[in-house]
């Protein structure tokens, strides 16, 4: 017995790496491949196996690992949103003490190299633009929550942003812009309604392009006059045009591109050298979602009751 | 207008490098040396600068920047903790449309380069052993929150590790294990109670080594059945001895290391020979807390109502 | 006075971000981008700044890294190779002192988001593939060295791979392979003649492209016994089709894919589900160059007199 | 055939992570932990692997990964430069084709975790400190060659550091500095002669700790004009008091922590509050040796005839 109250607890194994090929066309020669990282993460009654260090009710990460790479083979791999939905299930059914599960999908695109021989379709080369993401949890008393989303997908706009009107105190030193380059490394998550969580036809790679598509859409046609609107503008796009998305969150770092000061060599700089920045980064995180819709994707808040 | 809610909402500069020399001693030839990694982020009503680009709400985050490095200056870094405060407090009483400010807090620690000279102490080295974290919340209504902690800590036993009685399954292929090595990666943070946030004269760093020291104690002398039963040591160790603190959560990446068989070369090998992995790796997380204590520390839960 | 000998030495200032861009069209609404990571190392007569400290010698690193966003503005950037050697003969030409420079240049492409507008062309997305390199190495005595690479281009065959027929003793464990995935992140360098070099009018972009598809080309098309074969076919390919590249260097991490056992789970594996390992990985590394030419290209290798 | 020329290739087994525990003491509860990353490569006569895929004369790099945990079992790792020279002798001497095998190591050190029981010592905590590095390199033909190093130790001198007299161009806006901070992440790699290489009983881990010592030392000692005139005392001080060491190579990273302006917020920065930066840095580089001896340790230089 403990004095003190277990709290929020989960295990699982983190980042397994799998790589599944499907051979398609009479002779199996031409490929698909799906390359995830997968990682696991269970929730249930482990009170004896922090407590006592008691397993009876300990399923190990092992298992889990050995889990993904079997349904892989037994299911193939239609989607990452696909793939984690039967997993959570599974995990949540087979075994008594687990009562949530939770599933993150990382994808790695890979993209054709084309070769003459239009049958022969096994070179690939990775396409490093963005990871695709996939979060599914299943709990046995709330059921299904999918959240897509995308990381790493680096935009810039080389003008038709400025940046100015702002509040100056005692330490506000910088100069209004009127024509800056605007550049940012979009993570985004969208949360899809239990309608499309539940349907077992609902497209995800479709879902998921379509998205994409929207999010650089609006990014490169908004005349922005803070990366707030820009955010706002991407999150709105994609609940026009996307039904079946309840909740956009981003999380948008402004990587600064700061104009070089060329005056002392007698050159005048019109807007065209830059000095991209490291560190410090303005951060630019909101999350815009439907009327009536319960946000669920996670923040970085500190949680209040 | 917008037909969708604007949800949580967040922005500031993020890691902004400090690094503060304090110079003592009559001729201010010994020094002392802080080297913070600091992040802002402000919360409040920012409504229209995502719906219209207007920015009359908004303090730059470049303001910000600059207000890290001149309360440096002027009030100097006691401990990351007091610094956030003081940093979080100033946002929020400031700025009328902040209602609430998030500092988190790297602090690099380093230490002295033995010098024959007594007096002359300004040589360093840094101590790549763990990286020291606080995240200091402030709000208008709330008031204070302080979550100290700390990321990158490695640990390990070499024996006193056992791991077996566990769930079989279709899927569980593991052996039992008798005597394996234990190796972690600590991420900890606990959450100290408004008694302590609120307290001025609150010592943060002796606060910080006694937590370091009894999560290391706890961590070398539990004889352990599962990494989550030396979790939940560690935590009523810290829980035992540190009454202002409320809540402890540990990350713990169960860094595998696989006994190598060598028994094709007609070796035996007797507990001796590990593989290091890297992927995948088992992921052990946990909060414990006080009774009737309402848990602040984020997890990578999914939030529901 | 030492009583040792100062050998190679060399200092400059390192990583020097740049984005340029350039406006086209008759209102400038047409955008281009360059954007690249700039190093640049000095060498020569810097004797008294190593043995006394007296700098009189010494270009400061800062201004190496003024030159080159002044560059930027003055002379433009038309590709990597041509930005390098303007710089390298810049030092050397203009500081007494300075007998060799070397450019290092690292080019990260951006692809244009597609927008209805035909004019309006300043959106843009990191492509993410790999990254092109440039080594200009500049020097009083021996002229002009131009190697041009890229590296992080990550390729796979998931058929038509081949390893058997090896040496095997007394620790050789590894079983034949009739069909394996081959995967491998490209590090290339290839160095171009001093013809290619010292033409003004050499087009180092239309070289670059053609030097990339023909190491693609060559590893889709290679049906591989070891990786070795397919690296030396890869080199030959690009020395038949590029008259003025003198000599090609891979380097390539052999990216294991391992065929998950699934027999525990009544499984059957025909190639279909694999584990992406991490480390170890099989490296291998060469050269192949004309006949007559004098290798230039650093290896990892020892020197020897 | 090939119209072309193999130049320079290598190949082998890559980042192999090995863990080794040693039990010592009458009951075997006093545990000793050596904690290696050790990378393989072997040179030769590979000539029909590289042009028609006949792997008789390769020696997988799997086997090469049994090999380092076969000798880690059986001759135990006293010290990595030992460990290297046995590893590298054995794939020259017992395979007919590898003409010379380049052994590098990174060793990662372990302190331990105080407990209060004085024989049970198995609990350890990483010195994220530095990494220890060697190079082994043997040849049928040259013999022996022992290069010895460390990287990512970070150091700091918070005062004692000038940078003036420097040559003044048109491109040059750095002011003089008469008090610095001057701070730099060390990497450092030294040969030793071939007397200490040949000696069996050459102690690798009293050397590594005394070159480590007077590098710390000299850096902490030196009262610096320049960042290249610290490196020179460095690489002496080692010389001076390393009889069996004859070369010395420092790659110093120039960490630039610049003063922050805070005049424009009333506040006077004297010498206290710095702006710890990333990109760019200088980067000074150079190698010191004894008369006589010719230089081993690789430079990132252009090779030349």
């Amino acid at each position: 017995m403990s004095k003190y109250v277990l709290g929020h607890n989960q295990y699982g194994k983190a980042e397994n790496r799998i790589v599944k090929v499907t051979r398609k066309g009479n002779d199996g020669s031409w490929h698909e491949i799906r390359d995830l990282n997968v990682s696991v993460a269970l929730r249930g009654d482990f009170r004896d196996v922090h407590l006592s260090g008691d397993n009876a009710h300990c399923l190990p990460t092992d298992t889990t690992k050995n889990t993904v790479y079997a349904f892989g083979k037994e299911h193939g791999i239609d989607s990452p949103e696909a793939f984690g939905i039967r997993l959570a299930k599974h995990f949540v059914s087979s075994q008594d003490p687990i009562r949530e599960a939770q599933i993150r999908i990382e994808e790695f695109a890979w993209e054709r190299i084309p070769v003459p021989t239009r049958r022969k379709q096994h070179s690939f080369v990775l396409s490093g633009r963005e990871v695709r993401t996939a979060q599914v949890t299943y709990s046995e008393t709330t059921g299904l929550q999918v959240i897509s989303g995308l990381k790493d997908l680096t935009v810039m706009n080389s003008t038709n942003s400025e940046f100015h009107g702002y509040v100056k105190d005692e330490y506000t030193t910088l100069r209004e812009a009127y024509d800056r380059i605007l550049a940012t490394k979009v993570t985004a998550r969208w949360a899809h309604s239990a309608l499309a969580a539940d349907d077992p036809e609902h497209d995800w790679d479709r879902s998921y392009t379509k998205v994409r598509t929207h999010l650089l859409d609006a990014f490169a046609q908004t005349y922005s006059y803070s990366l707030q609107q820009t955010l706002h503008q991407m999150c709105e796009r994609v609940l026009d045009h996307c039904p079946r998305v309840n909740e956009v969150r981003l999380n948008l770092p402004n990587k600064h591109h700061f104009l070089v000061d060329l005056e002392p060599f007698g050159l005048k700089n019109d807007n065209e050298v830059y000095f991209a920045a490291d560190r410090p980064y303005g951060l630019i995180e909101g999350t815009v979602h439907r009327e009536g819709v319960q946000p669920v994707i996670a923040t970085s808040d500190w949680i209040v009751a």
